[in-house]
């Protein structure tokens, strides 16, 4: 008998001396971080209001109950019996009976009344029916990446149960070593931006934060030396990813390609966007007649890995590892990814890409937590001088450069990133034109935009609080404003392009390619039209070139190019990240203190500049590592 | 075909166009690091002088040219042939023939004469017989080590040629990256004395600097990592040993426990103290009661897979890494370990332990290196108050010591590791009694010492020059002096522990065990008698102990103690260590000087003071690492 079988038949016993008599218990296993009890007898249980939580605070972890297949009422008599429960004011759009697992997905307009009161509408339709109910909200716009990922989860809802078996189990084996540390590796994203990767190790368990590409190239961070994938794929516990920009996540997907076979931890907004984002970079890079480095079965494979997580959630990982997420500000579903290592033995916190103050998007950057000893940081606005404008300032700005540019006849071209910019933007324009301030005209949202825009609107509690009221409420709703306008192709642009003046959001936020640049070359020889560049432009990107003066814009591959006209502004105070103030408050007002704080996800300079000014006015030990480095802390 | 073989065949070519059509080649393959051309006319290739040094420099590799097995004289015949050409002074005292490689073993007192002017005679020998002459010196005192592995390495012929020739195909192979890193972990030996154990890594191959244990402990370096043997046993290239003290080679027997089949590059005396230590260390664990890490088998896995090298031969090693040995000055064959990455890219070199200043036995450390931006240094004295006794004055005041002791008719009991120091204490003991500086008594020399002196006498040219002239003068050998006495087993020391006075010099050197304790039970009520400690005492040692001030014996396991009434007194100045003025002296005047300093195999506070005096005296980069940490230079 193995060793997790040995500790399940203790829990059982456990269990047998909690759970009434007249309950029967028929099967209990790990599902990912999850301890799961299937009964035969669910509508007592959920009776038994506070059951679940005497039994997790009694076995300390975090529990699940199902009913046990037989044992649930047929669903055409359930959904009836839940149509009844549930409040018409809820809207139920869908249901969606799981015989597997006994779980029954309800699709609502307002997912708050379905729940009722402290979940006292769902533990009534657990007793009538004996299904689990799992409530997810319909959103107002809808998502082909939501309804993909989602209908993906099902397909393969055998294959998953046996991953997240699996992943148990790992999770729950007896710890092996009596030996004491805690290291991390620097696989990429050191003195650079792109190729974010970093093992975390202690003598039990690996785990990977974080496996991002380089924006416009095809490097890729260290996985084939020993401390990462070189002794073997599933010599990694776990994967666990601060967000979904590339260069956090750009390369999960060939993990798999590799082997991988392990859980993926997220928020599960960054799980859709990781598909989204991958699937178009894998489009884009064909389309420019490379070999990308995986293909699209591996991003499902990627997605059907993956464990998501609340915020706040306090999460067994590896024997010795417990995750939390808190959020980043940053972008839809991101995470400071939290680590509390051994027994009060050493917690480290992995920043990802952070935004100290709130935006109209987000809350600014949690930075609370129970223990910090080491605080891994980025520094993209690290550098002496990356002080940027204030954000009213900056929308200001933007705003008279909109204004100037309209009372020419010209268009503003922006180019930003798909997630999270751009739809900062559009609040930003869709207040201004509501209020007046900039006339009405039309606002074209090229690539991803608009379906990055249905995710942010599927997921609002990852939202802020006001910008979350407006949504649910259709008429109110920011990004269903009129003046917003998909945009279908290079036809359209063309089109679009010698009409009316108006407003372009066009990705990629750096000009390497993509949309913006079919824009520029509509636009290129239109003085009167503004090319307006927000926030960072990593070097060797043309974005970072014009931003420098560059007045020749190559067209093709051909080394041709034409004269760039067009008026170019640069707007800074737009950005996702947290500028060198952000970056200095966050680490000042943490709470606790951290003691030593690696500095990464920044030019050299960067990281050099904030690593010295973190020691030198705030007393901590701080450092700049370089890729392939190792750190020690216990 | 595989790289190697193409190379070989390329190589082959070349060979073809030097050498002239008459010499006819039959084999052309790689043995370890040198190539070696099988000739069917090895007297007419011996005849033309110069064109294996033609070959070495147009194929830029070590080349080694061997007869054919067919074409050679038969041994009956070729012994007589060899005796008339070698003169008679040379004293030839035994030939052994090697069918398969062509060799004859020639032991002779003058190895000198055998070889003749640059080497005519030997040359000479091949044209007339075939067979290349191999010449080894007969030892002054016989060595049961040195001969049990020569005898070792005869028998084990096939399985070690079967060896070279995979070393060398590895070796050899194409380089596959075109990436380019160089970066130290550090297993062990960090803030610590003792297990240590380096991992050179570049993206083409990994290489292993010392495998030590910690002296009286079970502790081993981290060599189950994954950037150690995590990836398995053969992702390391070679092993590299800068001496055989067992704190650095303490485990290289357990490598080959862990599947390790590849080569080990040390010096020839390194490698048979290798042998010697090792195995004596493995009777006593198992004398102790305690389960040893590996067998004798294991010892003798390592020794066949020793590839021995002289001081400043530069050797490849891998694809991109040349090593060369340096002469250290610290124990018989010590070396300071200089590696050469890449086509000029970086230079580390591992100092292992080192003696600045010449001593009776050696020269001082060499610090002349073509190149060496990271130096990895020593630091056992490296505390800022580590500055030792001069070596004068110490041996006045051990001939105090003696003297004082001698005029009450009592004992001095010297613990001396058995390697290295108890050699030096030979030396100055058997000069003062010659000089008449100490009366004539008897000089008890226990444990392995007088097998270690045998190997010493085996390898004079490791010797300073003037101790190497008067070993090879019989009469004058200091080793053969009338006054040392070797020492059988404990009825031997009590015996003599009642008798007339003398001097005993006993292993080990740190009083953790082995005979010097019996000599302490024996003479612990003695107050006529003197405990001379000297240098370095590791904490947690007894004698580290007993030098702080503890006059309390323990006897057997049973937790028991005798009171220690003997005069104990503390002796520096004879360590094999540099102390701290010989370490910043070795730094301050390195040829050229390193840009960074790694200190290492010192104590915390020891590792501490010197990196911070070498920075801040000698502008100097320098770091005190912890084991498991990873640097990366390029
Ligand atoms: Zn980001
Ligand atoms: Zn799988
Ligand atoms: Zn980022
Ligand atoms: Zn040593
Ligand atoms: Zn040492």
């Amino acid at each position: 008998m193995s060793t997790v079988d040995k500790q399940l038949e203790t829990v059982r016993e456990t269990i047998d001396e909690v759970v009434p008599r007249e309950i029967t218990i028929s099967d209990v296993t790990y599902e990912g971080p999850e301890l799961v009890i299937y009964t035969r007898d669910p509508k007592q249980f959920a009776r038994n209001g506070d059951l679940v939580r005497r039994l997790a605070s009694e076995l300390r972890k975090r529990i699940s109950v199902r009913p046990d297949p037989d044992v649930l009422t047929p669903p055409s008599r359930a959904e009836e019996a839940i149509r009844k429960a549930v409040p018409d004011e809820a809207e139920i759009s869908e249901l969606d009976f799981h015989a597997d697992t006994g779980e029954v997905l309800i699709k609502a307009t307002k997912p708050g009344v379905v729940i009722g009161q402290s979940g006292e509408t769902l533990r009534k339709i657990t007793q009538r029916v004996g299904w689990t109910p799992e409530v997810v909200r319909t959103p107002p716009i809808e998502s082909a990446t939501v309804q993909n990922v989602r209908n993906l989860l099902q397909q393969e809802r055998d294959e998953r149960r046996d991953v997240l078996e699996r992943v148990g189990r790992q999770i729950h084996r007896e710890p092996m070593s009596d030996d004491e540390y805690v290291r991390i590796t620097m696989l990429g994203g050191c003195r650079e931006v792109g190729r974010n990767a970093f093992i975390l190790s202690t003598p039990e368990s690996r785990v990977l934060i974080d496996c991002g590409d380089v924006p416009g190239s095809s490097q890729q961070p260290y996985l084939e030396i020993p401390e990462a994938f070189g002794a073997g794929a599933n010599g990694i516990d776990a994967v666990v990813l601060t967000h979904a920009h590339l260069d956090h996540s750009g390369l999960v997907p060939l993990l798999f390609e590799y082997g991988y076979d392990g859980p993926i931890y997220c928020t599960e907004p960054t799980r859709d966007l990781l598909g989204l984002l991958t699937l178009d970079a894998l489009d884009a890079t064909t389309g420019e007649g490379h070999a990308p480095p995986y293909d699209s079965e591996r991003v499902r494979d990627a997605i059907k890995h993956t464990i998501t997580l609340e915020y706040g959630d306090v999460t067994d990982i590896a024997p010795d590892i417990k995750l939390t997420l808190h959020d980043a500000g940053h972008a839809l579903g991101s995470a400071v990814t939290h680590f509390h290592i051994g027994d009060g033995l050493y917690n480290v916190a992995f920043s990802g890409d952070i935004h100290y103050d709130d935006t109209r998007l987000f809350e600014g950057a949690t930075n609370e937590f129970p223990r910090v000893e080491t605080l891994v940081l980025e520094s993209t606005y690290g550098g002496r001088n990356d002080y940027q404008t204030d954000r009213e300032d900056a929308e200001r700005k933007l705003l008279e450069l909109v204004r100037e540019t309209h009372d020419r006849d010209g268009t503003v071209v922006v180019p930003s990133p798909a997630v999270g910019r751009s739809q900062e933007l559009m609040l930003v324009l869709e207040a201004a034109m509501r209020a007046g301030d900039i006339p009405e005209m039309p606002i074209y949202l090229d690539g991803m935009i608009w379906e990055a825009t249905a995710v942010h609107t599927t997921y609002p509690e990852f939202l802020r609080e006001d910008l979350r009221d407006r949504i649910f409420d259709e008429a109110d709703n920011p990004f269903l404003a009129d003046a917003f306008e998909p945009v279908d192709g290079d036809a359209d642009r063309a089109a679009l392009a010698d009409g009316e003046p108006g407003i372009v959001l066009a990705p990629d936020g750096m000009v390497t390619g993509g949309p913006v640049h079919s824009w520029l070359e509509h636009l290129a020889g239109d003085a009167d039209s503004t090319l307006a560049m927000l926030g960072y432009q990593a070097s060797g990107t043309l974005g970072r070139r014009i931003r420098n003066g560059w007045d020749d814009l190559p067209i093709g591959d051909g080394g041709e190019t034409v004269s760039l006209d067009m008026r170019v502004e640069s707007v800074d105070g737009f950005s996702g990240h947290a500028d060198r103030q952000g970056l200095e408050n966050f680490v000042r007002t943490m709470n606790p203190s951290p003691e030593k704080v690696l500095c990464v996800h920044g030019d050299e300079s960067a990281t050099q500049d904030l690593s010295s000014a973190l020691y030198h006015d705030h007393n901590l030990r701080t450092f700049s590592p370089k890729n392939l480095e190792t750190f020690r802390f216990v």
